[in-house]
Protein backbone atom coordinates (compact mmCIF):
# COMPACT_ATOMS: atom_id res chain seq x y z
CA UNK A 1 0.00 0.00 0.00
CA UNK A 2 0.82 3.36 -1.06
CA UNK A 3 1.30 5.69 1.86
CA UNK A 4 0.57 9.89 1.69
CA UNK A 5 3.59 11.32 2.54
CA UNK A 6 2.97 13.67 5.24
CA UNK A 7 6.22 15.49 5.30
CA UNK A 8 5.50 18.71 3.86
CA UNK A 9 2.03 19.19 5.15
CA UNK A 10 1.50 22.23 7.35
CA UNK A 11 1.29 20.54 10.24
CA UNK A 12 3.85 19.13 13.04
CA UNK A 13 1.58 16.36 13.87
CA UNK A 14 1.57 15.15 10.36
CA UNK A 15 5.23 15.47 9.87
CA UNK A 16 6.27 13.47 12.88
CA UNK A 17 3.46 11.35 12.06
CA UNK A 18 5.14 10.32 8.91
CA UNK A 19 8.43 9.10 10.92
CA UNK A 20 6.45 7.45 13.61
CA UNK A 21 3.14 6.17 11.94
CA UNK A 22 3.62 3.19 11.70
CA UNK A 23 3.78 0.03 14.48
CA UNK A 24 7.54 -0.63 14.32
CA UNK A 25 9.14 2.76 14.38
CA UNK A 26 8.10 3.56 17.56
CA UNK A 27 8.82 -0.21 19.33
CA UNK A 28 12.50 0.07 17.76
CA UNK A 29 12.69 3.24 19.25
CA UNK A 30 11.69 1.92 22.57
CA UNK A 31 14.19 -0.19 22.55
CA UNK A 32 16.95 2.23 21.89
CA UNK A 33 16.09 3.72 24.85
CA UNK A 34 16.12 0.84 26.79
CA UNK A 35 19.71 0.64 25.33
CA UNK A 36 19.72 -2.56 22.96
CA UNK A 37 22.02 -1.27 20.28
CA UNK A 38 22.56 -3.84 18.03
CA UNK A 39 20.60 -5.23 14.77
CA UNK A 40 20.38 -9.04 16.43
CA UNK A 41 19.20 -8.25 19.67
CA UNK A 42 16.32 -5.44 18.55
CA UNK A 43 15.60 -8.32 15.73
CA UNK A 44 14.92 -11.08 18.91
CA UNK A 45 13.60 -8.50 21.55
CA UNK A 46 10.81 -7.69 18.86
CA UNK A 47 10.48 -10.74 17.31
CA UNK A 48 10.31 -8.22 14.33
CA UNK A 49 10.96 -9.32 10.59
CA UNK A 50 14.64 -8.93 9.60
CA UNK A 51 13.55 -6.59 6.30
CA UNK A 52 10.97 -5.13 8.71
CA UNK A 53 13.96 -3.97 10.89
CA UNK A 54 16.23 -3.05 8.17
CA UNK A 55 13.84 -0.57 6.70
CA UNK A 56 13.11 0.75 9.92
CA UNK A 57 16.73 1.69 11.17
CA UNK A 58 17.96 3.26 7.47
CA UNK A 59 14.73 5.30 8.14
CA UNK A 60 15.60 6.19 11.42
CA UNK A 61 19.25 6.95 10.47
CA UNK A 62 18.09 8.59 7.36
CA UNK A 63 15.81 10.98 9.33
CA UNK A 64 19.26 11.54 12.10
CA UNK A 65 17.21 10.21 14.61
CA UNK A 66 19.75 7.13 15.11
CA UNK A 67 23.05 7.14 14.21
CA UNK A 68 24.89 3.92 13.37
CA UNK A 69 28.31 3.76 14.53
CA UNK A 70 31.30 1.14 14.21
CA UNK A 71 31.87 -1.35 16.96
CA UNK A 72 34.47 -3.89 15.84
CA UNK A 73 36.67 -3.80 12.88
CA UNK A 74 37.02 -7.28 11.74
CA UNK A 75 34.34 -8.55 10.73
CA UNK A 76 32.87 -4.98 10.83
CA UNK A 77 29.73 -4.39 12.97
CA UNK A 78 27.50 -1.44 13.75
CA UNK A 79 25.27 -0.55 16.45
CA UNK A 80 22.19 1.89 16.56
CA UNK A 81 22.64 4.61 19.12
CA UNK A 82 20.28 7.85 19.37
CA UNK A 83 21.36 11.21 18.28
CA UNK A 84 19.73 14.52 19.87
CA UNK A 85 16.96 14.65 17.78
CA UNK A 86 16.35 10.83 18.57
CA UNK A 87 16.42 11.44 22.24
CA UNK A 88 14.18 13.99 22.06
CA UNK A 89 10.84 11.85 21.04
CA UNK A 90 10.93 10.41 24.49
CA UNK A 91 8.52 12.33 25.68
CA UNK A 92 6.54 11.20 23.02
CA UNK A 93 6.73 7.77 23.90
CA UNK A 94 6.47 8.41 27.88
CA UNK A 95 3.14 9.83 26.73
CA UNK A 96 2.11 6.83 24.64
CA UNK A 97 3.19 5.11 27.68
CA UNK A 98 0.92 6.93 30.44
CA UNK A 99 -2.02 6.90 28.26
CA UNK A 100 -1.86 2.74 27.70
CA UNK A 101 -1.07 2.60 31.59
CA UNK A 102 -4.36 4.86 32.04
CA UNK A 103 -6.89 3.43 29.43
CA UNK A 104 -5.21 0.00 28.38
CA UNK A 105 -3.81 -1.46 31.42
CA UNK A 106 -6.73 -3.39 32.52
CA UNK A 107 -7.05 -5.05 35.88
CA UNK A 108 -3.29 -6.79 36.42
CA UNK A 109 -2.08 -2.45 36.43
CA UNK A 110 0.27 -1.81 34.23
CA UNK A 111 3.23 -4.01 32.64
CA UNK A 112 6.00 -1.74 33.92
CA UNK A 113 6.16 1.46 35.87
CA UNK A 114 8.74 4.44 35.81
CA UNK A 115 11.12 5.70 38.14
CA UNK A 116 12.65 9.02 37.84
CA UNK A 117 16.31 8.74 38.94
CA UNK A 118 16.75 12.66 39.53
CA UNK A 119 14.05 12.74 41.94
CA UNK A 120 14.10 9.40 43.09
CA UNK A 121 9.98 8.70 42.68
CA UNK A 122 8.28 6.45 40.58
CA UNK A 123 7.08 8.75 37.59
CA UNK A 124 4.76 8.76 34.69
CA UNK A 125 4.73 11.94 31.97
CA UNK A 126 2.76 14.35 32.55
CA UNK A 127 2.27 16.96 29.83
CA UNK A 128 2.06 20.42 30.43
CA UNK A 129 2.12 24.27 29.11
CA UNK A 130 5.97 25.10 28.70
CA UNK A 131 4.77 28.60 30.16
CA UNK A 132 2.62 28.13 33.27
CA UNK A 133 3.34 24.60 34.34
CA UNK A 134 -0.77 23.89 33.93
CA UNK A 135 -1.58 20.65 32.20
CA UNK A 136 -2.80 21.11 28.90
CA UNK A 137 -6.45 20.31 28.44
CA UNK A 138 -8.26 20.20 25.23
CA UNK A 139 -10.52 22.93 25.95
CA UNK A 140 -8.11 25.36 26.62
CA UNK A 141 -5.82 24.95 23.65
CA UNK A 142 -6.11 26.85 20.76
CA UNK A 143 -4.20 26.87 17.89
CA UNK A 144 -2.90 29.63 15.64
CA UNK A 145 -1.63 30.29 12.29
CA UNK A 146 2.14 30.17 12.41
CA UNK A 147 5.56 31.31 10.85
CA UNK A 148 5.51 28.99 8.89
CA UNK A 149 1.94 28.38 7.29
CA UNK A 150 1.34 28.42 3.74
CA UNK A 151 -0.77 31.56 2.57
CA UNK A 152 -2.95 29.27 0.69
CA UNK A 153 -4.76 27.01 2.86
CA UNK A 154 -5.03 29.53 5.49
CA UNK A 155 -8.88 30.28 4.62
CA UNK A 156 -10.11 26.68 4.72
CA UNK A 157 -7.94 26.42 8.50
CA UNK A 158 -9.57 28.96 10.31
CA UNK A 159 -12.88 27.55 9.12
CA UNK A 160 -12.14 25.15 12.10
CA UNK A 161 -13.45 26.34 16.06
CA UNK A 162 -10.51 26.00 17.23
CA UNK A 163 -8.37 27.42 14.98
CA UNK A 164 -7.18 31.07 14.94
CA UNK A 165 -5.32 33.36 13.21
CA UNK A 166 -2.22 34.25 14.11
CA UNK A 167 -1.91 37.14 17.21
CA UNK A 168 1.12 39.36 17.66
CA UNK A 169 4.55 38.58 18.43
CA UNK A 170 4.83 38.09 21.90
CA UNK A 171 0.79 36.26 22.21
CA UNK A 172 0.28 38.35 25.51
CA UNK A 173 -3.50 39.54 25.69
CA UNK B 1 -0.28 -7.00 4.93
CA UNK B 2 -1.24 -8.60 8.37
CA UNK B 3 -0.01 -6.37 11.51
CA UNK B 4 1.62 -7.53 14.32
CA UNK B 5 -0.95 -6.96 17.01
CA UNK B 6 0.61 -5.69 20.24
CA UNK B 7 -2.59 -4.90 22.08
CA UNK B 8 -1.11 -7.72 24.63
CA UNK B 9 2.19 -7.31 24.88
CA UNK B 10 3.12 -6.19 28.19
CA UNK B 11 4.44 -2.90 27.28
CA UNK B 12 1.85 0.40 27.50
CA UNK B 13 3.74 2.21 24.07
CA UNK B 14 3.03 -1.32 22.19
CA UNK B 15 -0.67 -1.31 23.14
CA UNK B 16 -1.13 2.52 22.32
CA UNK B 17 0.64 2.00 19.32
CA UNK B 18 -1.69 -0.74 18.29
CA UNK B 19 -4.30 1.74 18.29
CA UNK B 20 -2.44 4.80 16.95
CA UNK B 21 0.78 3.15 15.15
CA UNK B 22 -0.95 4.45 11.57
CA UNK B 23 -0.21 7.34 9.46
CA UNK B 24 -4.30 8.30 9.36
CA UNK B 25 -5.24 7.65 12.89
CA UNK B 26 -3.51 10.75 14.55
CA UNK B 27 -4.66 13.08 11.84
CA UNK B 28 -8.03 11.40 12.11
CA UNK B 29 -7.83 12.59 15.89
CA UNK B 30 -6.18 16.31 15.53
CA UNK B 31 -8.72 16.88 13.06
CA UNK B 32 -11.38 16.04 16.05
CA UNK B 33 -9.43 18.04 18.23
CA UNK B 34 -9.86 20.93 16.34
CA UNK B 35 -13.35 20.65 15.87
CA UNK B 36 -14.41 18.77 12.81
CA UNK B 37 -17.08 16.60 13.76
CA UNK B 38 -18.42 14.88 10.35
CA UNK B 39 -17.66 12.48 8.10
CA UNK B 40 -17.50 14.48 5.05
CA UNK B 41 -15.69 17.60 6.65
CA UNK B 42 -13.14 15.27 7.92
CA UNK B 43 -12.43 13.44 4.80
CA UNK B 44 -12.36 16.84 2.58
CA UNK B 45 -9.69 18.64 5.30
CA UNK B 46 -7.54 15.07 4.85
CA UNK B 47 -7.95 14.43 1.46
CA UNK B 48 -8.40 11.06 2.52
CA UNK B 49 -10.03 7.64 0.80
CA UNK B 50 -13.72 7.51 2.45
CA UNK B 51 -12.96 3.56 2.73
CA UNK B 52 -9.92 4.50 4.98
CA UNK B 53 -11.92 7.62 7.09
CA UNK B 54 -14.55 4.59 7.46
CA UNK B 55 -12.30 1.95 8.86
CA UNK B 56 -10.34 4.35 10.91
CA UNK B 57 -13.43 6.12 12.52
CA UNK B 58 -15.04 2.65 13.32
CA UNK B 59 -11.69 1.28 14.84
CA UNK B 60 -12.10 4.39 17.09
CA UNK B 61 -15.34 4.42 17.93
CA UNK B 62 -14.77 0.56 19.14
CA UNK B 63 -11.93 1.52 21.31
CA UNK B 64 -14.12 3.77 22.93
CA UNK B 65 -11.95 6.93 21.87
CA UNK B 66 -14.71 9.05 19.95
CA UNK B 67 -18.74 8.00 20.35
CA UNK B 68 -20.76 8.55 17.14
CA UNK B 69 -23.37 10.76 18.02
CA UNK B 70 -27.21 11.11 16.07
CA UNK B 71 -27.74 14.82 15.22
CA UNK B 72 -29.93 14.41 12.44
CA UNK B 73 -32.92 12.50 11.97
CA UNK B 74 -34.62 11.95 8.74
CA UNK B 75 -31.83 11.43 7.11
CA UNK B 76 -30.29 10.24 9.77
CA UNK B 77 -27.00 11.56 10.14
CA UNK B 78 -24.09 11.46 12.86
CA UNK B 79 -20.79 12.77 13.85
CA UNK B 80 -17.88 11.83 15.94
CA UNK B 81 -16.76 13.33 19.02
CA UNK B 82 -13.99 12.46 21.46
CA UNK B 83 -14.99 10.65 24.44
CA UNK B 84 -13.06 11.04 27.51
CA UNK B 85 -10.44 8.57 26.39
CA UNK B 86 -9.93 10.08 23.30
CA UNK B 87 -9.67 13.59 25.00
CA UNK B 88 -7.09 11.97 27.06
CA UNK B 89 -4.65 11.38 23.46
CA UNK B 90 -4.12 15.09 23.56
CA UNK B 91 -0.73 15.31 24.97
CA UNK B 92 0.71 12.33 22.59
CA UNK B 93 -0.22 14.61 19.54
CA UNK B 94 1.03 17.81 21.27
CA UNK B 95 4.21 16.05 22.04
CA UNK B 96 3.84 14.99 18.75
CA UNK B 97 3.47 18.48 17.47
CA UNK B 98 6.21 20.05 19.47
CA UNK B 99 8.90 17.61 18.33
CA UNK B 100 7.80 18.54 15.03
CA UNK B 101 7.98 22.15 15.90
CA UNK B 102 11.78 21.63 16.84
CA UNK B 103 13.18 19.20 14.32
CA UNK B 104 11.40 19.32 11.27
CA UNK B 105 9.93 23.01 10.50
CA UNK B 106 12.99 24.10 8.24
CA UNK B 107 13.65 28.16 8.07
CA UNK B 108 9.68 29.01 7.76
CA UNK B 109 9.55 28.04 11.52
CA UNK B 110 6.44 25.92 12.73
CA UNK B 111 2.76 26.26 10.47
CA UNK B 112 1.11 26.25 13.85
CA UNK B 113 1.67 27.54 17.13
CA UNK B 114 -0.25 26.84 20.64
CA UNK B 115 -1.68 29.26 22.98
CA UNK B 116 -2.82 28.27 26.18
CA UNK B 117 -6.29 30.32 27.05
CA UNK B 118 -5.67 29.18 30.57
CA UNK B 119 -2.71 31.49 31.30
CA UNK B 120 -3.00 33.42 28.34
CA UNK B 121 0.51 32.57 26.90
CA UNK B 122 1.99 30.97 23.70
CA UNK B 123 2.67 27.76 24.92
CA UNK B 124 4.05 24.02 23.52
CA UNK B 125 3.97 20.93 25.39
CA UNK B 126 6.77 20.24 27.82
CA UNK B 127 6.36 16.33 29.13
CA UNK B 128 7.36 16.66 32.10
CA UNK B 129 7.71 13.90 36.17
CA UNK B 130 4.35 14.03 37.63
CA UNK B 131 6.20 13.35 41.02
CA UNK B 132 8.66 16.75 40.58
CA UNK B 133 7.72 18.36 37.73
CA UNK B 134 11.33 18.64 36.08
CA UNK B 135 12.01 17.45 32.17
CA UNK B 136 11.99 14.02 31.94
CA UNK B 137 15.20 13.01 29.90
CA UNK B 138 16.24 9.55 28.70
CA UNK B 139 19.03 9.20 31.15
CA UNK B 140 17.33 10.03 34.07
CA UNK B 141 14.06 7.46 33.60
CA UNK B 142 14.66 3.88 34.72
CA UNK B 143 12.09 1.62 33.12
CA UNK B 144 10.57 -0.82 36.36
CA UNK B 145 8.85 -4.42 35.95
CA UNK B 146 5.16 -3.51 37.14
CA UNK B 147 1.81 -5.28 38.50
CA UNK B 148 0.98 -6.13 35.03
CA UNK B 149 4.28 -7.59 34.02
CA UNK B 150 3.99 -11.16 33.35
CA UNK B 151 6.65 -13.65 34.97
CA UNK B 152 7.59 -15.74 32.19
CA UNK B 153 9.10 -12.32 30.56
CA UNK B 154 11.34 -11.02 32.90
CA UNK B 155 14.20 -12.61 32.94
CA UNK B 156 14.30 -11.43 29.28
CA UNK B 157 13.27 -7.69 30.27
CA UNK B 158 16.36 -7.54 33.03
CA UNK B 159 18.54 -8.18 30.79
CA UNK B 160 18.01 -4.54 29.63
CA UNK B 161 20.26 -1.87 30.58
CA UNK B 162 17.76 0.45 32.06
CA UNK B 163 15.16 -2.20 33.19
CA UNK B 164 15.08 -3.08 36.90
CA UNK B 165 13.19 -5.42 38.91
CA UNK B 166 10.52 -4.12 41.03
CA UNK B 167 11.28 -1.87 43.66
CA UNK B 168 8.79 -1.54 47.30
CA UNK B 169 5.61 -0.02 46.70
CA UNK B 170 6.78 3.60 47.70
CA UNK B 171 9.24 3.67 45.24
CA UNK B 172 11.30 5.86 47.67
CA UNK B 173 15.11 5.43 48.24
Amino acid sequence: MKRTPFRRWPCSIARTVDLLGDWWTPLVLREAFLGTRRFEEMQQRLTIGRTVLSQRLRRLVNEGVLERVKYQDRPERHEYVLTPKGQDLLPILLAMAHWGDTWLAGTCGPPTVLRHERCGRPTHAEVVCAACGEPLLAEEVTTMIGPGFPEHLREQALALPRFQPPRDGTGTP
